[in-house]
């Protein structure tokens, strides 16, 4: 807001400081002359910076350049057309340069690389691929978004795997996937993922092969754990904590030298920032290679800018680090734009939320993870529940499993994750709006969440969240499924307040049988003892070891209940991780 | 959290304190007996109290006193019986007395009144409406949750009306409706239209008859258009602006003299609060009737505490005020016990958060009206846009109407309004938790939402929000759809920037077409002049906008475009208030 005043208020003598040392908009008052803008990168972050430019500033001249053919492509749809769920490919292609030209008057040149930067002369080197032709372009403000490109491991037979970055990548995997039968996905990220169904939907048979011991990093793993389960469930086959070693003619080589058919490799194990040309020019780039930038992604040169998957983040609690989302990148982008026009806006630390649906699942997060944070010794709380996405008596209801995760200390909201077959969007949206706005746990109870029962339940499963974080806060126990055997070991009793045919169905090793509505009858049996109860999904567990306490037992809920620790199990057992 | 503490640091004298004057939390180390909690009304936010008093209070005796037949049962499913949507009646009653019994020791009963309350003794009268036998109960505290009772207009034939409020009045519906043929429903706020579209789910011939000129009264008139429209299209007869005068043998008469032929009469016209035992207890309530709490829902009576649609609620940005709601009443139970205990926490003000799912449309609103506003005379920001609900190039994508309502000297929101067929859920609840959250509406655009195609957008619609809201707030000019007319009389130039296809299909009088593509030739000429642009949503009007600020046109954008135009005319004329 403050940048329009800005840019009728500059100081007098401007047009004296050093080049570094020119405030953010004041450009404007001392160029007399149309200024030049060129950006390199025409997708998302890039696209986004152009057209805001142009909003800006009716009189610049601004160029794109762009290396592939496309501009403002769908990266996120691509591997939707692998699979015929989107149809038509004309529908990834977002924007055309003519488009662009006639609308924002634009300069798209697609097909062309910038080769250099000369940051002294403020000018970029470009090349127009198709006749190799080059020229120098001189800019007031330069534009990185170059981008992240998938990384190929040093395996032999590498270049026959294909990967999936852009138009022409996904074209390539579509007419290899047209004639083959098997297909082995390498990395069981998002994409990677994506991917899988995809190829799937298509009909081949379809194999991931990841070297972690669960799916999807950004959740933890008995939440990625029940993804898994989806993922095994459509026909699948799910290969963890092993890798590629070779890909050869007709399979791929895995860890323990097993082979796998394949006709279709791809690889989706990770990216590298595109950041050659920054490091060439001498821009400052973190430690894994990521172009370092402040908050109005402006780099260590005053004038060149930088955003999207090549642009190291701040993080909300926790270090700078990359995060490769495309609303980031637009976001980056517009601010940008703001900043080289005068008006700057701060970038806020990056939450890192991120949603995938696949098989019918839906798996969305935000924030930390358990497992980075017990890693770091972080005193955190955490809670996991596994209500109905709305009112159970409204037909269609589904069960969700939400996870979220707290700094002990202060009752502030570290990290949430949601898997369900309808409404984890929602709560994952709604949680990490709360973080935004820096509502602690327990104030989720008192959120006012729109209630039919159609759509939720007068207590919103994320007011639930808060009830039980507010619990906690108040000194109530819990323990986590990872836990509970180091405290069997120790003693502590574990009493199972399910009923009699929930038990016999299922029931965790070592517990007690003693059904919540006669938990009265042998309290007093109890008293002194430490006990854990535990019941389905934590609720009645809830009742049960507040019943207790009040009987002088030491008490604690096993977290989640069975459904949790039957998911950890699961994923953690020889059986999930193979 | 800071109750605990109290519940083992009471002042020494507490016991000698005046009863109106002792703290919250101090029964407990003042009571030695077993405490006795009294609550009247088991539905909702009564049995929330009562279930969580037995969470804290092991020992307490607690009874629950319900006039009717049912505890616990699910209001807000009722109208979704009638239509045969929830087909089994039994999963509307959530709880039995016996199972409260078993699970929490509550001593709960059903056709049992309270006929009057003794402040002074503590002390509540009790009838058993079976036996007509009475018996008196002392209470340490007593909650009440009457609740509203269904307004019964004072007409002719007001008896011929059926009402909706418990089973018993759910089953008199379905009676009547398996013989009718026609009915009318007078009201058409949420309830009635729920009503409405189950009668017609059921095959009968709907008319609903409303007295303001617009369905859904917390929602603005061109948003509240758009459901009026949807219901129109499912073939339900709406007439608004008018009133039932009359229930005739086979007919109704409204306002003019009409007679309505209807075998089937609901009256869905509001509700009025349940408070005349309070009153006559000498509880303090509102001019309307309301029964006056604080914060930690105690009434006037020390040991007397109210929840539910019979209390009156701080507001959100506005006086006290009712807000029938099913999310605040457990809340405020909740809140009710905690402060019992001695573990008191406050109640936040009520946004009202609302949403209603009607002929495959959702309706959600929270905070306030822009009409409200307008009739205060506050100086606002009003933001309409029709994003799709995830990216258009994903197959299923719908269109949304969304509203913001914003301070425009804070940039706080005030409200906001969706309608759509699919994500109105989502945005409102985002919203909301910003609202609580306190971030301002530029701040929408930093939120970081869950993003895949198939789920939103890169910018997803709140994200949308916070960019024009910024916008706004750096001083560019929007008009509302109410404004237009006038502004064109004061010489204000209107200009359409759509395509010339689109403004074929349909204009706004008076309106010049120049599209946006070819707005640079003609910008000159416009120089010195004071320009409206508009074009289908508002977006490319944006776009129009900055382009001619720049070349000295005094510009403004028609907020929400064609669209919001359309529907704000359509909802206004006379045809669309018929």
């Amino acid at each position: 807001m403050t940048g329009e005043s800005e840019l009728t208020a500059a100081p007098p003598d401007a047009a004296q400081l050093p080049l570094h040392k020119i405030p953010l908009g004041v450009y404007d008052v001392i160029m007399s002359e149309p200024r030049t803008f060129v950006i390199i990168g025409g997708v998302a972050g890039g696209m986004s910076a152009a057209t805001r430019l142009r909003r800006l500033d009716e009189h610049a001249r601004i160029i794109v350049l762009e290396r592939g053919e496309h501009v403002s492509f769908a990266n996120c749809g691509l591997p939707y057309h692998v699979g015929g769920v989107i149809e038509s490919r004309d529908a990834l292609v977002l924007q055309t340069p003519q488009a662009l030209a006639a609308r924002f008057t634009l300069d798209v040149r697609v097909r062309t690389e910038a080769v250099a930067i000369d940051p002294t002369e403020r000018s970029v080197r470009v090349r127009d691929l198709a006749s190799g032709t080059e020229e120098s372009i001189r800019y007031d403000a330069l534009v990185l978004s170059p981008g992240a490109a998938p990384v190929r491991i040093p395996i032999p037979g590498v270049e026959r795997g294909l990967v999936l970055r852009d138009l022409a990548d996904m074209d390539a995997i579509i007419a290899a996937a047209s004639t083959a039968r098997r297909a082995v996905v390498a990395g069981a990220g998002f994409i990677g993922l994506e991917l899988a169904e995809n190829l799937r939907h298509r009909g081949l048979e379809v194999t991931v092969v990841e070297m972690l011991p669960q799916v999807l990093r950004p959740f933890d793993v008995e939440m990625a754990g029940l993804v898994a389960e989806r993922i095994r469930d459509a026909g699948v086959e799910l290969r963890l904590s092993t890798g590629l070693t070779a890909i050869e003619d007709g399979h791929v080589v895995v860890g323990d030298g097993e082979t796998i058919p394949a006709d279709l490799v791809v690889l989706s194990v990770g990216v590298r920032p595109e950041s050659g040309l920054a490091r060439d020019a001498g821009l400052e780039l973190d430690e894994r290679g990521y172009i370092v930038v402040d908050e109005h992604q402006r780099t260590s040169d005053p004038h060149i800018y930088a955003v999207g998957d090549a642009v190291v983040k701040q993080r909300f609690d926790g270090p700078a680090s990359p995060v490769w989302l495309a609303g980031l990148a637009n976001r980056h982008g517009r601010l940008a734009a703001d900043a080289i026009a005068g008006t700057p806006h701060a970038a806020v630390p990056a939450l890192g939320t991120a949603i995938i649906g696949l098989f019918g699942v839906t798996a969305a997060t935000v924030g930390r993870t358990e497992r980075e944070l017990r890693d770091e010794g972080r005193d955190i709380r955490v809670i996991h529940t596994h209500p109905m996405d709305h009112a159970g008596y409204y037909p269609g209801a589904t069960q969700l499993a939400i996870k979220l995760i707290i700094d002990a200390a202060s009752d502030r909201i570290l990290g949430a994750q949601a898997v369900g077959e309808s409404g984890a969007d929602k709560r994952i949206d709604v949680i990490a709006t709360a973080m935004a706005g820096g509502l602690t746990a327990s104030q989720l109870a008192d959120l006012e969440l729109a209630y039919a029962p159609q759509f939720a339940s007068a207590k919103d499963p994320v007011n639930m969240l808060g009830y039980v974080a507010d619990n906690l806060a108040a000194g109530e126990r819990s323990v986590q499924w990872h836990e509970l055997e180091a405290l069997q070991a120790d003693g502590w009793l574990l009493v199972d307040v399910r009923t009699e045919g929930e038990n016999a169905a299922g029931a965790i090793p070592g517990s007690r049988l003693i059904p919540l509505d006669e938990l009265r009858e042998h309290a007093e049996s109890l008293r002194g003892e430490r006990v854990i109860v535990h019941c389905k999904v934590g609720q009645r567990g809830h009742t049960a070891a507040r019943l207790l306490e009040q009987y002088g037992v030491t008490v604690a809920n096993l977290d989640g209940g069975y459904l949790t620790w039957s998911a950890g199990v699961a994923a953690t057992s020889p059986k999930g991780a193979a």
